[in-house]
């Protein structure tokens, strides 16, 4: 699926309801008991991401700029507020799963109410007498588009606690069919990217978060990045020779970490009868080796390049390579949600640079020179987690194609394994 | 409520339709969100209850006797396990509230199913070639009656961790009126029970647990049991006495466990505005002097009760007096869902015997001389849960009146707070 | 060997001198290092154990009535205070290894600045105007034989925590000989004991502890008492036998032990060879199939009960026999640290109830109907831990003969299993 | 004191000679109890610190090379390995504190043992006809300075844990003066570094870390550094500022610590009597203003330095700056113990970037562009650690003055206090 990233027709209201309607639509095959429930303190229910990214938008932007606006619910602001602590006193997320009402249909009421005042605005501004806040408009949709990712992925990390493994949506994914033996993927082939002082982070044009910024020029030593993701059947190999049992393929806290959570495959497989299977979001089936590898933690990617011998790339190099690729690839619009198996390659590549899944970087997450955080409550938005995470490059097949560029910085914990997260190679040039 | 607990006249398949249709009754005022989240270890999703009770008659009775029954679905035989390790392996407790499908609509279908091969058997055993299996169906009808106390006592608990405090039931409770502070109830009076050599136990007429056999012989030294419950307005006294910052006043446990917890009053007690406040199935209300104290656990009962120079009575002391007294209270029968304040003394009592709340003992909870372990599942049923539990007595504003006897033994470890449990005290005589 | 509890010619000078001695001479072959570390939560380090005894001859003792006492160091009564909230705030437990100064030296004659005045004050009482309080200072010996026993079992698990496996008391042990296959011990045999209304706890004449008060009357059904304990070689056959490995057998909190702490044998066995050895004070050896079996916790001593068909017995029931038995037996005035097998039988029993191994009963610790809780620190001795603790009775080989009596109560949680405690079984009689 | 790491004239034997001693004129001051225990899981031992650096030569250096080397004994390899998975189990490092023998009698022969040997291998390998291998040994001696840091800051926290505040080194420190109110430090005040691409990195001369290698190039953008340390004082300043009770100052991660460890001070401050006190190897004194502030967190580092309105330095930033500058400071050869405040000022500066404090950076330890891991044994030395850890520069008054480099980078997480870790500030250019 080609970008559309930045269709330019589209008003900022069609846009709003372009946005507000695809969280909808990937709510619409649950059940009311399937989004209330928290399988784990990282995940949300579906509800509460309904409810938030609505919340968002009823802050930051109705409140301060409608006139007219009246609340729902004054609860809600204190339900539904998540880490923003420039705006009062926020519930705890561990318990965002103990909170039965308001219940999916008060929700969708809710965002109703939200939305009905956000098209008064939209509409009647001018009547009002106030200006649209273009701005924080935008930063709310991309923020829900975020949020419909987690919808995802929260979501398959639930349906994966239970024995029955639910299927999400119906032949959207493989079945149960075997392993494609036959249809291997070419042999890795690499490309060199462009090296010395280079210029990365958002030039300008178009939406990006403040951490994309500002451009700044970095020393690129020679090297050369693969030209598609590692794939199942590859990472069996790996798995084959003792990849999760030999230390010293491993970080120190990576080691520590199979050690603990006795990790011997990544997450959402299991073996039956001798042989790998997989859940995903159109129930279990048998591991495809021809499919990038995806569920993998930052350790295991780290560990399976240096099995490789080879390394993950920085998100510098990523960048300078995929800044002259076209954004193509499966993404969420498609509702595959699993990532494809490499077909036609047009051109030399490198190939599944967007979409399929979030690659992993050698980089942590860090403020670029220069860095400005903004002030308020947008400022606690990217900031404050430059800590104890590496950044991710690309989306996955569970983002949405408008909301992803080649500057855009994805961030998890290296122990992070729910996301749609996979591996990218690269090595030293000479 | 006069207790029906032996209504001569109902067939065994009478018994079964109205034990059922009171477990629905009570899930009869939630939502689908309410009946699927699990908010702490102990207890158990609505949805689960009203499965695994279903699971019993399942597998104890219909797939043992019904020659033609089919199960609904195979899987629910490890899904609605609670703890029977004869019976293959059960899903652990923790993650019941991560089972979003079946969803409550499947449940109450699958009720239908075991409840239509239940009738069948019930009204065609002949023509099947079997007999009922009374004892089984009993005993899963005790068990039922059980799960319904369950119901309640963890949905208010889930209820409580909303902070808007839904209501289950309006209007059955006390409302937010203030502290009643003219009623307060009449001064504490006793009675002395019977001492020696008294019997105890289940003198085997009607339904008894095992574990209230075999009836024996105890000897009692003087003794005197209160004529009522403690109240809560007696229960602030001690709480502005340092109740909860003297350690002298607590068993070693259970102050660590008031340090650890933070306790410092009784559990969905808090404070606004300065006026102490308790959450009930009707909503968030004052606290009422005149009404029973509950949800306290064993060590605030010891507590509170050293505080106040006296004890709590032995199983064997509140049971050789209860059994004189007419099975007569406030039961889950009358949808009030609390405790009510004693009103019109007939007698000199003693009163609240069954009831309003469980009522904790000194005696933890062990097996009698000479019990005798059940063979099969049935053997797992209390006999293994004796260590670490104190014997509580007399039934709660959330047990069926049909459900108590004199003779019933409930057990909770200490820590519980979450069941409708106060305090009678005792003293030793002269 | 024979008590010599109540040596009558014995001063109460002589008898603080003899206890005193005592405790130094079970540290004399300990090097600075192995008194100072503290090797879990529970246990306590020598030096600690040397400190603590005298701190309550300072405390209860010598400040309260010598006119002229200076302590040493004032520092110390807040370090040595174990959990007496009467005097002041104490130490954290857990924290007593971290503690490395005052040094074993400094301890030491901390131990001989108490013992001075000590001494001055049975000296010279009527010099210095005063009473020796007779009952405090009996309390404080009895105190500091407690401590010894710790000082033996605290030790013993600390050298197991160790690769190297120290020993403590070369010979003493039974080296590294085979198993002694040929000295099975005889069947199990069983005695009757008296059984109806029987008078148990302290008489009145020596001294006791508050809780072994006071004589009160109990009802016991018919039961017989086995003439022996439970042998390694028995236990083994329950071990072979899937003991470990059949929760059927198990009380539901001891079952989730067994796996949580992956218990498949006593504490200190291990196999080496496919053969089962054992950590003693004496080092490493191979288990000695006719030796009691020891290191158990209740739930081990219950689950073996209950394979071999038969119970523990009740406190009173043990206390009911044993009350008419010699205390002779293995204890740690012979220095061996370890249960020995029993060898004559010079009458029909029942043996070996005094010394070798404490005895886990069935009974709950709790008060005796009437107990009165002493007043100031001593009601802290014994009272305030009547929860989730069950009865211990005998003594063991690293109790003092003059420390035991047949109406002696000790008690532990049912995991523990650092204590030389093990097995005596008993059944319903007929 | 000027560096003197490089004095050419010495042979590796002396080399080796002086660095032995040194950890053992370390250990001189304590009795046996304080080097046996280990205060938390991160800390270890003294007695394990000079028995592992002895297992380094004995495993890496002797084994391998001197034909008739004997161990000591042949536990000592299990018991004292660190972290080297290639060389066979080690002993887990929570578990350091509890092995009491070897006592620090049989340690301190045990490197008795080791030198004999060595100093063989140096007079007579001609002799034996085998070379010494320089560079091994040379790791050796730089690992041993390493551990020389460790012991004093294990020991300090050890002492810190004691309520008597034990003294190490009486003299060395600065009494309980009080604060020094009118020394303030003069104003900070700031230097332009060398931007553009520079070259960081071990430059080939002398020993470097695999991690400092290899020398390559980074771009810098314009920057700043500060002339001086943070003191106390302003460290003061910011705590009077609230700095600890503002989630806007701090990192999210570094939020959540605050609050889950309580933080409200640096490590080893506390109050008496309204003032801010330390503890220090000379026991608790007043905290002094004018002296760096140290035992901060990276946290709080950043914390500080949002709070002051710059930033923390790169690793690349600091070095290109240090690498102009002389090795002077505060180390541990002073034997102060203690970081020191600025005095004479010779120059613009910057001032202490050698010794008294490590000094955080906003670098992710991670490797070089270009890094190669080295094989075997060694490859495990620095480049398992390479997650979840930041980069500190410039040694400290821990630090052997001999140890360091422009070029050294040490690392720690971003929690971690019980180094001496200071601040230094640094912000952008123009």
């Amino acid at each position: 699926m080609t970008s559309t990233a930045t269709i330019p027709d589209l008003t900022l209201m069609e846009r709003f309801r372009r946005v507000r309607a695809a969280s909808e639509r990937l709510a619409a095959p649950l059940e009311p008991e399937d989004c209330v429930v928290q399988s784990m303190p990282d995940a949300s229910p579906t509800k509460w991401h309904l409810a938030h990214t609505s919340w968002f938008f009823e802050t930051l932007v109705l409140k301060p700029t409608h006139p007219a606006y009246r609340p729902l619910n004054p609860a809600y602001n204190f339900l539904f507020n998540s880490y923003y602590n420039t705006i009062g006193k926020q519930f705890l997320r561990p318990h965002r799963g103990l909170v039965t009402r308001p219940t999916l249909a008060d929700t969708l009421e809710y965002r109703r109410h939200v939305d009905r005042y956000m098209t008064e605005l939209f509409e009647r501004s001018e009547a009002l007498g106030v200006d649209v806040p273009e701005t924080v408009v935008t930063v709310g949709l991309h923020h829900e588009q975020q949020h419909q990712e987690l919808i995802v992925t929260d979501l398959k990390h639930l349906l994966s606690c239970n024995p029955l493994f639910p299927v999400y949506r119906e032949g959207s994914g493989a079945g149960a069919e075997p392993r494609r033996e036959g249809q291997a993927p070419s042999a890795m082939a690499w490309v060199d990217g462009p090296e010395g002082v280079v210029d990365v982070g958002h030039a300008g044009e178009g939406f990006a978060f403040d951490h994309e910024t500002p451009r700044h020029r970095v020393f690129l030593h020679p090297y050369r990045l693969a030209t598609r993701l590692v794939t199942c059947g590859e990472y069996r190999a790996f798995m084959a020779d003792g990849g999760y049992a030999r230390p010293e393929l491993w970080l120190s806290d990576g080691w520590n970490t199979v050690r603990q959570e006795g990790w011997e495959a990544p997450l959402y497989w299991m073996t039956r009868d001798g042989e790998w299977w997989m859940f995903t979001l159109s129930g279990l089936r048998r591991v495809d080796d021809a499919e990038p590898v995806c569920h993998v933690s930052f350790y295991e990617a780290d560990a399976y390049a240096r099995w490789a011998g080879a390394r993950l790339p920085s998100e510098a190099e990523w960048e300078t390579v995929a800044v002259r690729r076209p954004i193509e690839g499966n993404f969420v619009d498609e509702e595959h949600f699993h990532p494809r198996p490499l077909s036609a390659e047009p051109d030399d590549g490198p190939h599944q640079l967007f979409g399929d899944v979030w690659e992993w970087t050698t980089s942590a997450y860090a403020a670029y020179p220069g860095y400005r955080q903004p002030e308020g409550a947008l400022g606690e938005y990217n900031a404050k987690f430059m800590s104890n995470q590496y950044v991710l490059r690309g989306g996955s097949c569970a983002t949405p194609v408008s909301h992803i560029r080649a500057t855009y910085r994805n961030f998890f914990p290296p122990t992070a394994r729910w996301q749609f997260a996979g591996i990218r190679l690269a090595t030293d040039g000479d």
